[in-house]
């Protein structure tokens, strides 16, 4: 393919670079997706090396499952959201990249998350996946709400639940609460016996193992286990408190978006319930939308 | 000093091999303290050559202040109880160290501090410092409650009432619960002036870091903080529940021992706190105790 007919085409890519994995698409200039790629940790936080690497890679993915040489790389401009960039230091970082992109727009993950669930008009999200928070952008303005890690903050999120669960089932191991259906689900989810078992299962996990454990939580409480629908119940509480916030900002459009998303909503406020919109686009596609308005 | 000496005044060492540091006292036949020894962790979950170096050194400091030359060490023997030993991989690996007493008596954290409390004779203990667990020991029979650790278990110890005001103050600074005095008094002591700096200084620290924001939260709450109270009021709750537990099993005296005893007393069920016992001895003097049954 020739630059010419490269440009003709407008070429875009969108990459999300999550703490687990990288996603990058490739689309036209009609936006249609011609070839995706996913590669690991796209996080900055977590290093700048791997970081990069990850992007890099997920986007050559992107560009040889649409069958363009990737040596075209260096043609086709780039939107970025990635978790960590609302920190100045990281940003500077991540910007100082020479990267094999033509250009490379640069955004938080909220940000892409939210542009992708409205088209790029104003809106707000609730994620909640392995962590949780709230984002609301309006005018150009944002605001976030949550968004503190795990476990001192991302209530409601997978990794909370899955450890409310956990203390929950120790407590009742212990004979403080009840014994209930959650306590064998989690033993045995963790191939454990009984509580010395559990804590050397669990000791200095992170958030994403907890995380694990959540389906369990909600496939106990769907069987009215007391204890399970009581996790559920204050975590859909803080998600349901976070949206008032977020809609307290006149957002024309909110969605609930992330893994969480089919359990947690039926949960949620019955208000908050009504007035959620499908999310119209995913993060990735939130990159494109960002990195082209910023391209202009 | 020559042997036949030492032999005759029954010199025995007491110590208490902690996560933070380790104690030793040494005593007369009459179980006067003759020298005290303080020196680093003294854990073996942590590590066993820094724990084995911990404990002999606190020893040799207990010798030197007693005015005993270090090179008798091996003329004594010494009581010693260590968090982990109820793991039989890590009672079989410190009981397989080439110590440096004469004989070693190995026993857990749990039962010296019980065997201390009520010198020598059955009865239960709640611990409450930066971690918490109860302990009950009646007719040669022991039990746990708690002692899970950090952050899935030890509620109401130092840690967990520093992550649940962590918490808190983060919800508090998103406008989701109202602000106390609390939020003002936590970041002052974090140095921070809004939720980033907050999750800055708090993220991935241990339980001890959280353990030092206890005593802000009894402070708050003893000035009516509503949110402060909730805390320690939940935290009180389960160490009354705790009690409850290590009652039914009858122990003749009941103590609360560690960090935060002064502090927590006043906030357990009145019939609880009607029933608690002062502690007679330190948990390195149970180490004395346990050692001179064992030696019999």
């Amino acid at each position: 393919m020739l630059k010419g007919e490269l440009d003709s085409q407008g070429l875009f890519l969108g990459i999300d670079g999550g703490g687990s994995k990288c996603k990058a698409i490739l689309v036209d200039k009609h936006n249609n997706v011609l070839g995706t790629g996913i590669s690991g940790p796209g996080n900055p936080l977590h290093g700048f090396e791997q970081a990069t690497n990850s992007i890099e890679e997920s986007a050559k993915l992107a560009l040889t499952d649409a069958g363009i040489d990737v040596s075209l790389l260096e043609k086709i401009s780039a939107g970025v959201g990635l978790a960590g960039v609302n920190l100045p230091v990281l940003f500077e970082q991540m910007n100082n990249w020479q990267h094999p992109f033509k250009d490379m727009y640069l955004a938080t993950d909220l940000l892409i998350a939210c542009l992708g669930a409205h088209g790029g008009e104003d809106g707000a999200v609730m994620i909640t996946g392995t962590g949780s928070c709230g984002f609301v952008y309006v005018d150009g303005q944002s605001h976030i709400v949550g968004a503190h890690g795990f476990p001192h903050g991302d209530k409601g999120s997978g990794a909370w639940i899955g450890l409310q669960a956990a203390k929950q089932v120790l407590l009742s191991l212990d004979g403080l609460v009840e014994s209930t259906i959650l306590t064998q689900s989690l033993l045995s989810h963790l191939d454990a016996k009984d509580a010395i078992e559990m804590v050397e299962a669990i000791a200095a996990k992170p958030a994403a193992f907890y995380a694990k454990m959540a389906g369990l939580v909600f496939e106990a409480a769907n069987k009215h286990d007391a204890i399970a629908q009581a996790i559920i119940e204050e975590g859909a509480d803080y998600i349901s408190r976070v949206a008032r916030k977020l809609l307290a900002k006149n957002p024309p459009r909110i969605s609930l978006i992330g893994g969480l998303t089919p359990l947690l909503t039926p949960w949620l406020d019955q208000d908050i319930q009504d007035k959620l919109t499908t999310p119209e686009f995913p993060p990735e596609m939130g990159s494109v939308i960002f990195g082209r308005q910023q391209a202009v």
